[in-house]
């Protein structure tokens, strides 16, 4: 077992990684006068992954939601399921499934080697059954219907669907009624078999824990697995948005929008070094402290909810402004005028050195909470980079480098999405 | 039975209230276009609650950290306990207490009179055995340390702990290892017969339900108490803060403050009213719009982590700001000499109206929101008040008020909680 170190003296901070024998990608990092420990078990397998390549053979089409519908199943057993389990130990733990990774964790003060046999026991050994999948597909369907009560989800939804062509971030991470009649016991298990394979999976720690430990742990509790050799393939995605603007109504006190531009998508360290980039951008063009956004308010066209926000993942990038108007169309326009504008009187130099200032201290402070570190170490994990990127790329970035991507910012490939207050 | 409404014209919003035979108060909320419902049951019984006179005798000292415990063993049944039940209806559930209160709630989108049906039962049928009660133990000390890793938890801690000379917000709401390890099933008997009677609780129901069928399951499902007169004493408290400054350290990576200004408590309206003149106060005073923020900022004392807030509840009412200093004896100088100065040179009227708009705005919002309208509700009813006063009380405020409250403003009357970072 090969130990190595990630260290950044920039952040006086270090983590161990090693590829356990099955494959399993470990990440270790100690915090000194902690008493919590958090551990995440990350598979890089989201609700974007509808298709996929296994042995070589046919493109195999997964139905939506299947990834979400796995989780939530993950934690059956024959025996006592999983989270009374972690009752009983007093640690709390929960999961969840994004656009590209499903993640499963528990954070605790006390018992962290029983937890952690547990979070990999229950991870490694899925129990379908016909009658355990059946009972879910009702839960399901009522988590999926509470997200369409909520504003903030609907706005962004529907604007990937304006958005994007053919790429599965159209779709909702917990699919639909429709789609979820497909999954059954036999699919999760073929699911699972083809994407839980331990070389794409990655088990995070950080906290109070003792390394040595951790390790025993790992060592034997972590199992071989077969690789069948999985590829998932993301559909070809037009460059433009298939339409600029999309609209709907619900209950609702004032109209919501979102204003997403569509952008290549990156990967690994460049997916780090252009969300950086593109919020400096952002909070120095239309961000708080900007006399735009001041100018705004004070027109009364936004409110206080204004908010610039990159969305992003395997396969995705996205820069989108949210809020509330009376006139979104017309908030809009101001910020597409506002990008443009920068293009020829860029932000001060000053400007940007107070933007990149806060941008590195949001990062550094992550470094002193237990849950953020593992997540920090996780979301590394799946991207294939360090987590001390961020931190790194944040001070490495320059003024020159902000202008070059206001001057390229294509801020005409937009679409707006609209809610408005449905009638009574 | 008799069903009050309970209107606001500004708002165009209503809702209802009765007090079931047994003294439970249900108040329904029904909000058209919602699938979600949210439903609270709430205790007017919370971590303060550490001393009572019960019928008449002598006063009853309560283990810290009693009310917590309470709540996490309700959930018991002697046959299958709360959160499966939940689980097999799609429910999500959870509770919490608070210095003041002890809340049990669900969201669901189907099932709802089974859910509440559920709710109501549990909350009433406690069973507390040795055995279940003694496993908690270690859950809740771990849960209590886990507390003590945050510092945004800690140093508001000390800063209570600094201010108060005897008022139980002094104590962690969950209590420490020793105050509960005294806590027994035939205490936590007692505690839900003294406390958890029908005239002390309070039904909160928002969403997308049916009136009839809502009241239906209460008349059905609320049993009649039995009350024993309890009176909860809370301890005379010195007007002054007893040190005005406190520091502990721990691992961190930047020193982290709060600086809390001992109040006089207040209760029902005038809490919310003295709530809403004193977040104006703070938002033109020291808010990120001022001048005062913004070459604090720009001086690099402060940081973006800076903000004001009012903690307030039973028996307590601390504005406080909290932010991360290299120098928070200068940071916290600075800002109460900022609030000296402007008894002198008070906010204009155009910093206070939009200030005012801001605030009214945010309480609107809430009630798009079925979550926040419960909880609402329930924040309404455990002070005596109607969900509606937020909003009306906001609407009249006005300048010369928030110029009296800042003329009347005792900005020596205050603490200096200081977290440092440990050496390593």
């Amino acid at each position: 077992m090969m130990l190595e170190e990630i260290t950044s003296e920039r952040l006086g901070e270090r983590y161990y990684r090693y590829t356990h024998s099955s494959g399993v990608t470990v990440l270790l990092y100690p915090m000194k006068g902690y008493s919590t420990v958090t551990a995440q078990f990350s598979v890089k397998f989201g609700s974007v992954d509808n298709c996929a390549i296994v042995n070589g053979g046919k493109p195999w089409h997964i139905p939506d939601g299947t990834a979400h519908y796995l989780e939530h199943k993950l934690f059956e057993s024959p025996e006592k399921e999983a989270f009374a389990r972690f009752a009983e130990t007093g640690a709390s733990c929960n999961a969840g499934t994004s656009y590209d990774s499903t993640r499963y964790y528990f954070s605790c003060s006390a018992n962290f080697e029983k937890n952690l046999e547990i979070l990999l026991d229950f991870v490694q050994h899925p129990y379908f059954t016909p009658e355990n999948v059946e009972k879910e597909r009702g839960i399901i369907t009522q988590e999926i219907t509470m997200y369409l009560d909520s504003p903030a989800w609907r706005v962004c939804m529907e604007l990937y669907r304006g958005m994007f062509a053919d790429n599965p971030v159209r779709n909702d991470i917990a699919g639909s009624a429709e789609s979820i009649a497909l999954i059954t016991d036999k699919l999760l298990y073929d699911v699972y078999d083809a994407f839980y394979e331990p070389s794409n999976m990655y088990l995070c720690i950080a906290g109070g824990f003792d390394m040595e430990s951790a390790i025993e742990v790992c060592e034997r509790c972590l199992l071989p697995g077969k690789s069948m050799n999985t590829v998932s393939i993301l559909p070809e995605e037009p460059a433009r948005v298939i339409t600029p603007r999309v609209q709907m109504s619900m209950p609702l006190g004032k109209t919501n929008f979102a204003l997403g531009f569509k952008s290549p998508a990156y990967s690994g360290r460049q997916m780090t070094e252009e969300y950086i980039y593109q919020t400096l951008m952002n909070d120095t063009t239309v961000g708080a402290a900007t006399d735009f956004y001041r100018s705004m308010r004070d027109s009364g066209l936004i409110n206080e909810t204004f908010e610039s926000s990159i969305m992003m993942g395997r396969g995705f990038f996205v820069p989108a402004i949210f809020g509330e108007s009376d006139d979104p169309d017309r908030a809009a326009e101001a910020v597409r005028a506002e990008y443009r504008r920068r293009k020829t009187e860029p932000p001060t130099r000053e400007a940007f050195l107070r933007a990149k200032k806060y941008l590195y201290g949001d990062n550094i402070r992550t470094f002193n909470n237990v849950e953020s570190v593992a997540q920090n170490l996780s979301d590394a994990a799946l991207t294939g980079t360090s987590a001390f990127d961020y931190a790194e790329l944040a001070a490495a970035a320059d003024y020159e480098g902000m202008l070059q991507r206001i001057e390229n910012f294509d801020e005409g490939n937009c679409c707006l999405s609209v809610i408005t207050p449905s009638e009574e």
